[in-house]
C-alpha cells in the first residue's frame, strides 16, 4: 500500500468543517472544543431509558476492519446504530483481499453501494489518510487506529473524560483547566498510536506539562519535538501529575526485543496500590483499555474509586456519536444541548 | 473463572418481578405461567405479516457467546429485532479474551457502553450466575446456556409447547394439564442443561410424571432427588407416556467413554417409527434441535404428523421476546393480549 | 444433497407474480422489464441522502451463505436493510452443518423462525431450486448464486446496466436498444454463473448478438445452443462489439488445467487500454467485480472513462431492492417512480 505523509486540510471543508476524521494533529482548538460540547448532548441522551436518536436515518456506516478489534468495532457499532444509521461490519483480511481485490478496489466499490462514511482501521500508518485522499466527495473517512499513527476519536474520549473531572464548576465543563493540568502518559509510548492522539490533544488545549514516562527501550527517538518531557523513572515521572494516563503493553508486540519480562515492567512501571498512594488526592487514572492486569496496571487499582476507565468507555460512545453526526451534518437534539463550555 | 452455586434469588427484585433468567430452579410458578401467557400474546404477533414491535426501541441487548452456537444466537437476536432493540453480536474467544481480559472486564467494559441486557452463553456451568452476580443494577442477565446446568428459555419453550398442545380448550390455555401428563425425556441426560431446566419447570407446573431414559452412563447420579423416575430401557419407558421430549446426543462430548457405538445407541434407544407406533395415539413428540437424525431419532418421525419440533423453534421466538419484554419493563401490544390463561 | 432440475414455473404463482427469484431461464420478458422499472424506482430513492424506505418493515430476510462472499452478501444485506427489513447473516459451514443437520433442516428450522426470505448462495448447482421446492408456502427463495448454474441478480444489474447506458432518450429507457447491441462476455465462461444468467436476460429481451469469447479450454461443449456465437480470438470477438462484459478468472478454480498462465491469458485476453482504443468509440465495459487487475483488465481500464464496473455495483443495490420488494409484495414508493421504461 501506498501511504502518504498526514495533510491536516483534508480534515477540513472549504468552510472549515469537519469531513474526515483522520488525526487530532492541526485541528483547530475551537473544533476540538464543538467536539467534546456536542459529545456532552449525546452522553446526556446515552444517560436515559431509549438511547436512540433518528438523526442518520438513512445513512449507512461501514465498519471496514483490516485489523481485528471487537471492542473497538464494538463502539462504532453502538455509535452508528443509536444514531440510527444502518452500519454494515466487514472484516477485511481472507474475503476480497484474498482474492486480490487492492485496498482502492474495496473502497471504490462500497463507495458505489452508497456507503456515507467509513471507520477504517489498519495496521498500517496511513491508511486512513490513503482512504481520504482518494474518497468521492461526501463520502467520509473515520480513522479508527491506524498503524502507530493516530486514534483521534480515543484521543477525543480522554479530553473529554479529562475534562469532564477537571473542568468541573458552576456554567458548564471549562476547558482552560487544561491549562493548570500535568498529564502523564505511561508504558509502551513507541507502539502507541493512543499516545499519539492524547498528545496532540492535550497540546491544542493548552495542557500546562505532558510527561512521556517509560523504558528508554519504549519511547520514541525525538519525541521531545512534540513538546512533551521524557521520564525514564515511574515515581519522579508521576511526582506531581494530575491525570496518568496508562497505555496498553502490546505483549504481542513485544517479541522480546523491547522488554527483558513483563514482571520487570509491571516491577518498573506498573501501577500499584503503593504507587497509587503517593499521587496527589485529587489525581485520576485512565486507561484506553483493555487491560493488562498485573502488568501496566492491577486490578484493584483498575477498578478504584480514582479509576476512570468504564466511564471512558462510555464517553467513547458519545465522542463517537459526535463525530459521526457533525460530519453528516447532522446535530444533536436541541432539548440535549447543554449551554456551550467556556472557552 | 470462578462460579458460584445458583442463588434463585438474584432473578427477582425486591418486588419479586423478574430482574434476571438464570435457571427455572425456584422460580415461582405464577411467574412461570405469566412469561407463558405472554409469550402466547408475541406468539400471535409473530403469526401477522408485519412481526415488529417498537417495545425495546432505544435498548441495548448484546449477545456474549463464548461459544459458537448460530442457531440458539439467531434465536435471540431475531426476538430482541423483532421487539425494535439494537442488537450486538459478540462472539468471545479469540478476540478480547486472547488479549488476556477477564470474564469480569468483558462484562464491565460492555456495561459502560451501557448495555441493557446480556445474552450469555458459556460452556461452564455458572457462568450466567457470575455474570448475574456482578452485574451492574438494571443491567440484566439472560442465561443461554451454562455448561450442563441450565437453558432457561428452552425449558420454558418446551412448557409452552407442551401447554399449547396438551392444555387447549375453551378459555385459553389450562396450566392444570400437567398435573395429568406423563413426560419421557430420552437420551444423553447426564450431558444435558435442557433435561435439566426442563425437568425444573415441569416440577414447578406439577407435571403427574416425569420420566428420565437412557443408558446407565448417561444418567447422572442422583437424579431421582430432583423428582424424576429412570428408566433404562426405552419400550418401558415410553409406555404411558403423553410427551416425549428426545434430547440431542452430543456425539463431539461422546469421546468413546459414554457409548459402545451410535448405531448401538440408534438401535436402543433411538425413535423410530415402529416405536412411535407404539405410543399412545395423542403422545407428541419434541427435540430442542438440531436432531442427529439416524441417531436420537429418524427423520421421518421428526417431520411426522406427531412431530413438533419445529412448533418448539417458533415458540421459542415468542418465549424469548416474553423474557426480554418482561425483564425490560416492556410487556406486549395490549391488542395481541389473550384472556390470562386457567391458573 | 438431491439436487434438481430447474423449473421455470416454481419461480411464477398462479396469477404469474414472481415468488422466488432462481434463474432468469424462461421468465417472461414482461416481468425482466418491470424489474428493470422497479430497480429504477429504487436508485432514484438511493441517489438522495435518506436512502431508507419503510416498506418491508417487520420482515425477516436471511442470508444464508454457504459459500463465503463478504462483497455479495454485503449487496443483498444494504438492499434488505434499506427496504427497513430485519437482516440475519449466517455463514454456514462449521455451524450447523458440521453438528451433522441437512440442508433440509436448516432450511426448515429457520422458517420456522418466521423468515420471510432466504438469500442463498451455494456451490452446488441447484441448490436454491432445492430450497424453492421444499420451501413453505409464502417463503421466497431469491438465489446468489448456485455452483456454475446462475446468478440471476447479477443478470438484472447487468441489463439494468445496459439499458440505462444504451437505451437512453426522451421518454424514458427504451428496452427495443437490446436488439441494435452485439454484446461480447470475456473470459472463463465455462466456470461461471454469471455468464449463463447474462445470456439467458440478453436472449429474453431480444438481444442481437451474443458473443463468447475465451480459449477453448473455457468455453462448455455445446454452449451454441443457448444462442450465442463463440470465439477462441479476442480482436475478432470485440470487433463491433457495443458492450464488453469481462468475466472474473477464478484463479483459485485454475488449477494449472485449464490454462498455462495467468500471463498468457491475460496477453491474450486481458482487456488493455491498447485494445481498449480499438472498440468501437460508445462501447461500454462492464465487469461484475471483484476485478483481477493485470489479468482479465487493467487498473486503467477499469477505472477509465468507458467503464462502468462501479455504476454496476450501485445498480446492484437497486436491482436487489427491486426483486426482495417485488416478490414481498411491497412496491416502491409512488413518488419514486418514472414513467414506464418504452417496451
Amino acid at each position: 500500500m501506498k501511504t502518504t505523509e498526514p495533510n491536516p486540510g483534508l480534515q477540513l471543508d472549504a468552510r472549515g468543517r469537519l469531513c474526515h476524521l483522520l488525526t487530532l494533529d492541526g485541528l483547530p482548538r475551537e473544533l476540538l472544543i464543538d467536539i467534546l460540547d456536542e459529545a456532552e448532548a449525546h452522553d446526556k441522551v446515552l444517560r436515559g431509558q431509549d438511547k436512540k436518536q433518528g438523526t442518520l436515518s438513512g445513512r449507512t456506516i461501514v465498519n471496514l476492519f483490516f485489523e481485528p478489534s471487537t471492542r473497538t468495532r464494538t463502539t462504532f457499532e453502538l455509535a452508528a446504530k443509536r444514531l440510527s444509521a444502518d452500519v454494515l461490519n466487514l472484516q477485511v483480511s481472507a474475503s476480497s483481499t484474498s482474492k486480490g481485490e487492492t485496498l482502492f478496489d474495496t473502497l471504490k466499490t462500497l463507495e458505489a453501494m452508497q456507503a456515507d462514511m467509513f471507520v477504517v482501521r489498519h495496521e498500517a500508518s496511513g491508511a486512513a489518510h490513503f482512504f481520504a485522499e482518494h474518497a468521492a466527495p461526501g463520502v467520509a473517512i473515520l480513522n479508527a487506529g491506524d498503524g502507530r499513527h493516530a486514534h483521534p476519536t480515543q484521543g477525543l474520549l480522554d479530553l473529554f473524560t479529562i475534562r469532564r473531572y477537571k473542568g468541573g464548576g458552576v456554567g458548564g465543563p471549562s476547558n482552560d483547566c487544561f491549562k493548570k493540568l500535568t498529564v502523564a502518559i505511561v508504558g509502551d509510548v513507541l507502539h502507541s498510536r493512543v499516545a499519539r492522539s492524547d498528545i496532540h490533544g492535550l497540546r491544542i488545549l493548552g495542557t500546562k506539562e505532558i510527561r512521556v514516562v517509560a523504558p528508554p527501550t519504549l519511547v520514541p527517538a525525538g519525541i521531545e519535538a512534540m513538546g512533551v518531557k521524557v521520564f525514564h523513572e515511574l515515581e519522579s515521572g508521576l511526582d506531581g501529575a494530575d491525570v496518568v494516563i496508562l497505555l496498553r503493553l502490546q505483549k504481542e508486540r513485544m517479541m522480546g526485543a523491547f522488554l527483558p519480562s513483563l514482571a520487570e515492567f509491571h516491577r518498573d512501571f506498573g501501577l500499584t496500590r503503593a504507587r497509587l498512594a503517593k499521587l496527589k488526592p485529587e489525581a485520576i487514572v485512565m486507561h484506553p483499555g483493555p487491560i493488562n492486569r498485573g502488568v501496566e496496571i492491577e486490578g484493584d487499582v483498575a477498578y478504584g474509586p480514582r479509576s476512570l476507565i468504564l466511564n471512558q468507555v462510555s464517553h467513547g460512545i458519545a465522542v463517537r456519536m459526535a463525530v459521526m453526526s457533525m460530519i453528516l451534518g447532522a446535530p444533536a437534539p436541541a432539548e440535549a444541548r447543554s449551554p456551550r463550555s467556556r472557552r
